[in-house]
């Protein structure tokens, strides 16, 4: 079946106080970016990548590729001024069927295993939304109030989210704004429901400079072992 | 006014995978606690600590008190079989008035100036609880199905939980079981509302292999800025 991995890469590194956006910012030599695709090129020989990127950063993004992937199935699109844009930039220039996965750029510690659960999944029940139970206690605010709430019913969502490929486009045809936050949230607006499955605690996305440093510490260790 | 800090050290290492209870274990050569204890000498010189240990951990605890804080104003409980009893058993060793800090001994990177802010903020307030707004999309589940809630009316909820000593005191007093997760939902049990305040992203509870990970490249970090 067709696979295609949609890579938003949109950041402008405003919460990483740094100039170059955090997708280009370096991890043990090479860009955050590089770990995120070759994860991705590692998960299936026949997938493809469309790499979403602002036009600011399209020059940054040529240079990666042609040193890094030569020859790869990875092909470059243009965002848009939102994420929901970005991804609908990137779907138009994909066939129906198959199954797609849209990734954060910036999580780019996910394991191929990962990706391939999300597969099998999407497959089977046509969506696939990687999540994780917080390890911390969890409270609900609304207005100058705070409530408990119960740890074990909330999850933290992650990407790669993963769909029949057909489901996304008709919930992206039919969405009727564009400030959704992910994908989920665009099919469960067209009325259908979303499956989780379990994420991983590493999978995290690269948004502070703390998060640079555990990436940083986790793919040393991993390159340690390996 | 008296300031105490009751620090839960009651982890037995079961989702760390090791022998070495987690708060023991080293970090950049000296144990878990050790940072934690410190953080917490350097924010008030008037502060008293109780650290609650498991009778398992009691003579590790002794070791490390007599290697790192002779004289110091530490004293040790013994644990209950869950975390209200453990914060319970702290509970009965003060003296009623003043200001009562109680937090997870694994939570070793946060700030002497969070300490300090969470004081004035109980001071005036009653009660100052250290939150985050979640970086992750978050879903609440029910049964088999799950919907997407407001990130921003998220918050997640760190220690230490802080609280005027009077007010924590009545509410384990009226507490009707063992079986709160936190000091802030049993403050509310009693229809007492809790108050918030901006924790930190860094202040994690090192729970798995990859937050002991992390926590040592941010001390790395902080000793060489130092």
């Amino acid at each position: 079946m067709n696979k295609t991995a949609i890579i938003v890469a949109g950041g402008t590194g405003a919460r990483m106080g740094t100039q170059l956006p955090k997708q280009f910012l370096l991890l043990a030599g090479k860009p955050v970016l590089w770990y995120t695709l070759q994860r991705f090129l590692e998960s299936f020989s026949d997938l493809e990548i469309v790499l979403v990127l602002p036009e600011a950063h399209w020059e940054l993004g040529n240079q990666l590729l042609e040193a890094y992937f030569p020859g790869k199935a990875i092909r470059m699109v243009v965002g848009g001024s939102t994420r929901f844009e970005s991804v609908r930039n990137g779907l138009q220039t994909i066939e129906p069927g198959g199954i797609v996965f849209v990734h954060d750029g910036v999580r780019c510690l996910l394991s191929a295993s990962l990706i391939q659960r999300c597969y099998q999944h999407a497959v089977e029940y046509g969506s696939a939304i990687p999540a994780v139970v917080a390890t911390d206690s969890i409270r609900v605010v609304s207005g100058s109030e705070n409530q408990v709430a119960d740890r074990n019913q909330i999850r933290l969502i992650q990407t790669p989210q993963t769909f029949r490929t057909d489901l996304l486009l008709e919930a992206f045809s039919k969405a009727t704004h564009n400030q959704y936050t992910d994908e989920a949230t665009v099919v469960e607006a067209m009325g259908m429901p979303v499956y989780l499955l379990d994420g991983e605690y590493e999978n995290i996305k690269i948004t502070r400079p703390t998060d640079l440093l555990l990436a940083a510490a986790i793919i040393q260790q991993s390159s340690i072992i390996a």
